[in-house]
């Protein structure tokens, strides 16, 4: 049969710095000392608390379907979690639990992008989003974003990109690969915009928890009409249980359920009785005290950098990423980026997997690392500048 | 903001089951005693060794992300698999692991599919098949199957219904809600049609290792050029872990893993981690038990039924399903569901979630309890109808 695979796939990208990880593997087996400042992962082990949880409904035979929503118990506790943490009160019927927040974006657009609608979204951003509306036949449309806001999109941008074929926007708080916030007063008049657009408004949160001078306020504060996605990967460090959640305004339950129920039929049933456990006071003490490890890497790591010569444009107040302007050092992010894998066994993400706006001056650093190894990183980067 | 779901919306429907699920709950909580012969889920715990694998996984700390085609020890067992049961070569690299079939036929669609093509599809057949479809704007369009051809379709439907929009066909063997196998000649010879007319070609064959006669055979060696979709939910009785793969015709594994990194980013580790136990011999040996006790409960269901007056116009094959013509019982499925839960207690899928060829006048029941209950059910069936 002729190869012939549908259109879409034209316009999706795969991760670029896999390149750059297949090498960093490569070297690796060949005894060379990698130290990761590419991978969107916490180094952090899932705490104890939620391992023993799903070890023991593995155990108890908890291993059926669940419902296509999700464990009423579980989307409970996340309700309960929002009116604790935020004051803020979100039904327990209006949570559905996902395949992670990447399960829940499929979801999100599948109920409501059509074919051609077009959807904002800041450019630099998380590459999956804009392929996953693209997946649904939506049209991301980018808008670029610096310094000036933040990274962040503004009413005024919203107003200018908007049109008659326009369907909703998405924004994410803490950004990837930024680390910015939004505030709520931000997110009000993003709102507001949507609203009188007659657009949706989906905002990622997928980074709460993970912020360092300022609790990022919730999009559920500002209005029950607001898509909010959010996960356990990364506060929760339940990376590779694939769980997430999703705030739906009621109008879409029903609509989200039935996609639910044939496109992914339940969550992983393991992973949620594990995620029962996430909100018990032991796992948040656990996941404060990482909270603050992430803080002293970043209040490490991006001085550091500047003092290299790199620019953090971006005020990292989230997330566990620096978003550097590399431009006084290098003319093209991705060859710097290779060369610093090949000469310094430094690996960190170009700007080419985050969008199209000026990929080719900016370089991502996680700080999924512990400080010993980033300061290892930083001298590498200092000999290789000859700073 | 106003309601304003995507058009697909309107062609997905929910679980009609999910209703008589609801009252059966509701009964259950009442005190009544419900046999479950709507659940498509089978009654047996995951076996032990792959939940111990699981076990020590999360016990390790192996719960970060894999590979977005998932563990590559995984996709090696899966290939070794097809070689020892089945005698057929299929290389690891055209294995992808996925969010349980739901996951495979999510991404095999959002791989082939473009707005406005049309699909063959079985009717009846499992519902949530031709909703993915539509979900990635492809057309699902429904070829009636009865017993003139063991409710499978022939090349002479094909060629009946195939058309210039026509992209491809997908069937399954061991199909629901019939059971019904195709023999590795008929696959061959819609492999022969669709290769001719230049379309697509999946096999669903998540029921594989659930035949009671003849094993199934794999479509994998009806050529490389055909997409076959399996699980670990069925026969490996992980239906919560969300666990299964796709063999890939090689000219498409590039674009599934650019899918796979942009929607799922990887499948659940600690699934694919008790999966690597899946193959074990101490494994296939509870499982095959667990196959036997299912034919003996279909050899005591079947003609229990029959002498009640329930046709079983589809040879039930594999799978553990009993699609029965009721036309003789009563006017319409969904009603007599509705009655066999009030007043028997016993939980049927009416042919309603199956499609729109003759549903009232079929009706399911799963052999997903042991015998006894089965017993139970056919006693309170007979007193019902008074034979």
């Amino acid at each position: 049969m002729t190869y012939r695979p549908a259109r879409r796939l034209a316009d999706i990208e795969p991760f670029h710095v896999v390149e750059l990880l297949t090498r960093a593997r490569q070297l690796e087996s060949e005894g060379r000392d990698i130290i990761h400042m590419e991978v969107g992962e916490p180094d952090f082990p899932t705490p104890e608390p939620i391992t023993k949880a799903a070890v023991a409904a593995i155990q108890g035979g908890k291993t059926l379907y669940t419902q296509a929503l999700g464990l009423p118990e579980l989307r409970t506790a996340i309700s309960d979690f929002y009116r604790e943490r935020y004051g803020v009160a979100v039904a327990a019927s209006r949570i559905a639990i996902t395949n992670g927040a990447s399960g829940a974006l499929n979801l999100a657009f599948a109920a409501l992008a059509n074919p051609g609608d077009e959807w904002l979204l800041a450019d630099p951003g998380y590459p999956c989003n804009r392929h996953i509306l693209r997946t649904y036949e939506g049209c991301p449309i980018s808008m670029p974003v610096g310094p000036d806001s933040n990274f962040q999109p503004t009413p005024a941008m919203l107003r200018q990109y908007w049109n008659e074929k326009t369907a909703g926007l998405l924004v994410a708080s803490p950004a990837n690969p930024t680390g910015t916030l939004l505030t709520l007063a931000e997110i009000e008049a993003l709102a507001a915009v949507c609203r009188e657009k007659q657009g949706h408004f989906l905002v990622d949160e997928i980074y709460h928890g993970l912020t360092y001078e300022i609790a990022a306020p919730t999009a559920c504060a500002a209005g029950d009409d607001i898509w909010v996605i959010n996960s356990f990967s990364k506060y929760f460090q339940m990376t590779g249980w694939r769980l997430g959640w999703m705030v739906i305004p009621e109008a879409y339950v029903r609509d989200v359920e039935k996609l639910a129920q044939n496109l992914v039929l339940c969550p992983s049933t393991p992973a949620q009785h594990g995620a029962l456990a996430a909100f018990a006071p032991d796992t948040i003490a656990i996941l404060e005290e990482r909270r603050a490890e992430f803080r002293q890497r970043r209040d490490f790591l991006a001085p550091a950098l500047e003092a290299i010569g790199f620019r953090v444009t971006a005020r990292p107040e989230g997330a566990f990423y620096l978003y550097c302007d590399c431009s006084a050092l290098a003319d093209d992010s991705f060859t710097l980026a290779r060369d610093l894998l090949e000469k310094t066994g430094v690996a960190a993400t170009p700007g080419l997997d985050f969008g199209s706006n000026a990929p080719e001056k900016h370089i991502r650093f996680a700080y999924t690392t512990g400080v010993p190894r980033l300061a290892e990183a930083v001298e590498r980067l200092r000999r290789y500048f000859g700073r």
